[in-house]
């Protein structure tokens, strides 16, 4: 999952909750009539016969039980890496061995950035290992690091006040205390452009996470055009404290920091897997998660869940051979960690053909238990996604979320004009373990994956097999 | 806090609730009788002047900013470092600011286990480092390391029912699922000794935890006379299930692992301080927590807490100038982790005088908001400390939980007879942090810490003024 996915998360929701309300409903009634209501209704009975296929029957456990091998077989799958490209061969395989054949990749340039020795020694006050992940794209330091005292800011209104002589030759740490992901990455993704135009050698960052064993945080960051490139990492919120504590009792705070690392290009692939509409093929109802991770942890949450949940859609379909008028289609995205690259590439390689895109959907915001959608589109748009979520009442996963720009990869197509949803789902603790070495299997719950893999197989059966497109 | 500790915990919470009926009090009202009951009651003045100065007055934040400073000064301390001398200097120094000079320190031999370059990669069935932390006193492997086949077992049963031709020349896995520390740590404690009897060449043990963001937790263990000394590390929950799996899915699985150290001996010392008693100075009732850390994380919760709060007890009692009639001792133990070098020492040296004990109190499991005492003695000596315990029904403090052995340094001298407890906390989450990186000032609560040592210090003070010893 990227930055981009939760803003206005909290805002949105407050949002939805107060249009929730009857009004809402009379409105989505006029909306859409009688007629549509019913028919969104009847699938009541096919919606069933997936959750019991799933829950119940012979696809349960299925879905975690494919994830952990594919995890445990790869582990992290890193932009630009062999050993993505095996993991995406690997998925092909998968999905052919369910006879499904309309599988395509779509090859693009992906940037390659390998983390090489990583060590923070604090020197003064004391001499103190400083666990670090350097952050993506981070330059490396000469070989004997770089030395020199910290100066700490919360906020970038801090360091604007600094004078350039206070920060000059420093490394400035930024120690913003979590409140939502949207509202504390900046530190990260620009934290080391806006230290380094006040004549810093290195920006660290507070770890963008509410909780922490000791655990940093990688993440995304790009150096803007006209910047002094210095190396940047993220430290643990405990180190953090410890230096802020440190810096307000007036301890003299030196650091020596040592970082390498090689970035260059490579091919990766989108992967784009079609169970072709029975009545009109060329109409798109889109399942999607990244199939890239970072390189620490085992990509298993972020977004080994959403890959095979979208992976998983498809396949239940083919199995009950339930084939929805337009056709539901897989794309796995790679290279999503580095800036949506894989996203970028295939809206604009399938940029003349947008229009036959009726509904896009991505899941990397975890996937414990499902609580229903967050919905970009007209009203109308969200009239019908509503209903259909309410046939997911009993597994308590029927709550709209309205937010115009849902999803990470996704939110590339939407901001096109294409109506679209990511997961709405119980993760309250993803940003506990979100780009660390705790994102491993051990955060997944087959119960919950079950969960995840009904109601996003459903869910796409529906909205392709109903009468009318999703409105734009 | 070591092993020995929590044993019986949740055994002896079922039966301390059903003796905490009516039948209790009668028994308790028959064996105390009025005068004392009333005279106990009386104590609610005393008790709340402790608790307004904590909490509300003067030392409100006092017990977290002195645990802070201590911590972020000193870091780890582990057993027979040099760091360890220098923060017991520390205390005595920070004491004596307090006009408190009755401060002995008490010499004795401690082990001294550095831990040197750990790693383990794993090579089949794919190249992946595996998270470790060598245990106590591990042996190092050679140089290159030593590469072998794990073989795993849930439990000693699987293990004992093992051919020894199938262990032989192999890494032994434990993976028993975390249920209670007394339960599980067994496999950390006794793991190497056991393996090595069916011929393994090095043994790992899962993480004695019930939640982990891939964090390795360390601890004790201890070879047996005869055995075999085999380097023996734990692994992170994350890493043994992926190992477990890979297991059971019949994947062959081959490990290098890495890992030096070294082990003499240096000299340490106990911390004794005395707030004399102003009827019965020879007569003592101990408050205590221990000073040595592991060398992972900065020992800020095992036992930090303890250490501090046990610190506060006479310090606070010396600032609002209430001496009680018995001496109030705070000893801060050495060489805890290792085998509670210190309290052994301690009960050695101080044998014959172990009559003045009147009463020895430990906190060594967590500093969390404080719940009550969990205490061994005779039935009157619980009934006395019982009614003590009513008086803290504002701060939620007054369980009494019965148990035999409680604390981990103080049952050393419980053993032997003499009454005592260890605090009763909300310490659900210790075992998250336990013996890891993650063993921080993050942890802590300045509010939490507050009520522990509010409660710590007045409780203390009315067992030390009461007219009554407590019997044994």
């Amino acid at each position: 999952m990227n930055f981009l996915s939760v803003i206005l998360f909290s805002l949105s929701l407050s949002v939805c909750l107060a249009k929730q309300l009857p009004k809402h409903e009379d409105k989505c009634h006029n909306l859409l009539g009688d007629e549509l209501i019913a028919e969104i209704l009847s699938y009541e009975k096919v919606k069933d016969e997936i959750l019991n296929y799933v829950l119940q029957g012979d696809f349960k456990g299925q879905t975690y039980d494919q994830l952990a091998k594919f995890v445990d077989k790869f582990g992290a799958r890193p932009s630009g890496s062999e050993v993505l490209e095996r993991s995406i061969d690997y998925m092909i395989e998968l999905t052919r061995e369910e006879d499904i054949n309309d599988i395509v990749t779509e090859e693009l340039e992906v940037p390659h950035w390998v983390r090489g020795e990583e060590k923070i020694t604090m020197l003064e006050p004391r001499v103190k290992d400083i666990s670090l992940l350097g952050l993506g794209r981070s330059a490396s330091t000469p070989p004997e690091g770089i030395t020199a005292e910290v100066i700490v800011f919360e906020n970038y209104d801090q360091l604007d006040k600094a004078l350039d002589e206070d920060v000059r030759g420093k490394i400035v740490l930024y120690d913003p205390i979590f409140t939502t992901y949207s509202e504390t990455n900046q530190y990260r993704t620009q934290g080391a452009t806006k230290a380094a135009a006040k004549g810093a050698v290195a920006s660290l960052v507070r770890s963008i996470a509410p909780f922490s064993i000791n655990s940093p945080h990688t993440g995304s960051q790009t150096y803007g055009d006209e910047a002094n490139k210095i190396p940047t990492a993220a430290i643990t919120l405990e180190d953090a404290d410890l230096i802020r504590r440190m810096y307000d009792r007036g301890e003299n705070i030196v650091l020596n920091i040592k970082m390498s690392s090689t970035l260059d290009t490579k091919v990766s692939r989108n992967t784009i897997i079609d169970l072709k509409g029975s009545v009109h093929p060329e109409k798109l109802v889109i399942v999607s998660g990244h199939i890239d991770s970072w390189d620490v942890g085992q990509g298993a949450m972020d977004d080994g869940g959403g890959l095979f949940i979208s992976w998983a859609a498809p396949v239940i379909l083919k199995r009950l051979n339930l084939i929805p008028k337009r056709t539901v289609r897989s794309i796995f995205w790679t290279a999503e960690e580095l800036g949506l690259v894989g996203a970028y590439a295939y809206e604009e390689a399938h940029r003349n053909e947008s229009h036959n895109i009726n509904f896009i959907m991505e899941s990397d915001e975890g996937t414990f238990a499902p609580l229903g959608l967050i919905v970009a589109g007209t009203d109308k748009a969200r009239c019908i996604v509503a209903e259909v979520l309410k046939l997911f009442e009993s597994i308590n996963a029927s709550t709209l979320i309205e937010d115009d720009s849902p999803g990470s990869d996704i939110s590339v197509i939407i901001k096109t004009g294409i109506p679209g949803a990511s997961l709405h789902n119980e993760n309250e603790k993803y940003f506990w373990f979100h780009h660390t070495e705790g994102d491993t299997m051990n955060v997944e719950s087959p119960e919950e994956l079950d969960l995840g893999a009904a109601f996003w197989t459903a869910v796409a059966y529906i909205i392709a097999d109903i009468s009318v497109d999703i409105p734009r």
